[in-house]
């Protein structure tokens, strides 16, 4: 069947995210060391983030309350107030970052857009996503925005009912195997994987619970338009 | 134009919100007079909010990060850890409180689930918002469900593209004259307004700013049936 739509995720596929939440917590390890030299804050900055996804969901702003209650049990309450002011003022330093686009995005959107209705289709928190893609200016390339609190199953399969898509038609294509790959394989569509140069470990999947076929890695996005003509036949 | 699509307001239209906020905001006072007894809290927490709105948006989370930058700045960086551990034990509290459902929404809304396809539209914090809607057990009435970082004109347009809906063929239902009256009956729809007990400043609309025609106001969720057979004409 022929290509129609293209999903793209945002983070780490259209522009940085991943690496700026590496730098923020690279700080957080250091500030937090000061206090507690022995800690392991980083293992223990995950176990928090893990506790709290059902509550808070992905984003800046949970990752930084999630940083602010590591701070203070990681010191057992003697982390001074000005410190949590700091952690504070790194969450809206990541919030108001300009959006950096990844090596030659913009150029293969440009090229890509007239071919095939594309999408954008992201998860987190949907403030920070919509004022990403404004500053990111690639919003009018796109038929249309989907930001979702997670990219399973149920959540490609409401998107495929509202826009009257069939799941031959569709590629999605993403940085995590779990967000992008799999669900989209599992429901009869195609998907292209361009791995980032940092993963997220949450968003990891074994190699023995990926799909054997129905997907396709390529190195960099500039590989994209002629994979898409090769999957269009 | 007979009406075919109502659309309704989450927070304190049909269910609880603001008194919450409100309840979380007392002990916040009460828990910083402590540190601080000649502080207007309110007033400082409010400015904080407004401050922040454009970083934050809306939502649970953003409240809790203003609570806590309003008590570190207002105590001068003296409040204990353990005070801004206790303010983020609030925040989570009202992510997962149970969703408590005004009086009458209910019945209200199966007996208009069969004349009118009904849509949901809030605005917040993505993750939250869906986790009230599923935890509210009403998910199954509506035909969809928007969740905008803003209600404005160009976000009931984007509703009204994306669903194929004539304004002429829509009434919002809503306690926010700002969010839920004013901008759908700018674009030629009408609007029902059904005050909450508690309006956020923040909502407010000068009388001279309100549209002469277009919207009614009720008291509460039951005369809505009979409201909208007579806009129906």
């Amino acid at each position: 069947m022929a290509i129609r739509v293209v999903g793209f995720d945002g983070d780490d596929t259209l522009w940085h995210s991943e690496t700026r939440f590496s730098v923020t917590q690279a700080e957080f390890r250091e500030l937090l060391l000061r206090h507690v030299p022995e800690a392991d804050v980083d293992a223990r900055l995950s176990e928090m983030e893990m506790k709290n996804l059902s509550i808070y969901g992905y984003g800046v702003k949970s990752f930084t309350l999630s940083m602010i209650e590591t701070a203070i049990q990681l010191t057992q309450g003697l982390i001074p107030a000005s410190d949590l002011e700091v952690i504070l003022g790194w969450g809206k330093r990541m919030l108001m970052e300009p959006t950096e686009l990844l090596d030659r995005v913009e150029l293969t959107l440009q090229q890509i857009a007239g071919r095939y209705d594309m999408l954008l289709i992201t998860k987190g928190d949907l403030f920070d996503q919509e004022s990403k893609l404004a500053r990111s200016g690639l919003g009018d390339l796109f038929i249309g925005v989907e930001i979702v609190s997670e990219k399973n199953i149920e959540s490609y399969q409401g998107i495929f009912r509202r826009r009257g898509i069939s799941p031959g038609e569709f590629v999605m294509v993403g940085n995590s195997l779990r967000s992008d790959v799999v669900p989209v394989v599992t429901l009869g569509g195609q998907a292209v994987h361009i791995p980032y140069e940092v993963t997220w470990h949450h968003e990891h999947v074994p190699d023995e619970q990926l799909p054997s076929q129905g997907w396709r890695r390529i190195a960099t996005m500039s590989e994209l338009p002629a994979l898409l003509e090769a999957l269009s036949v």
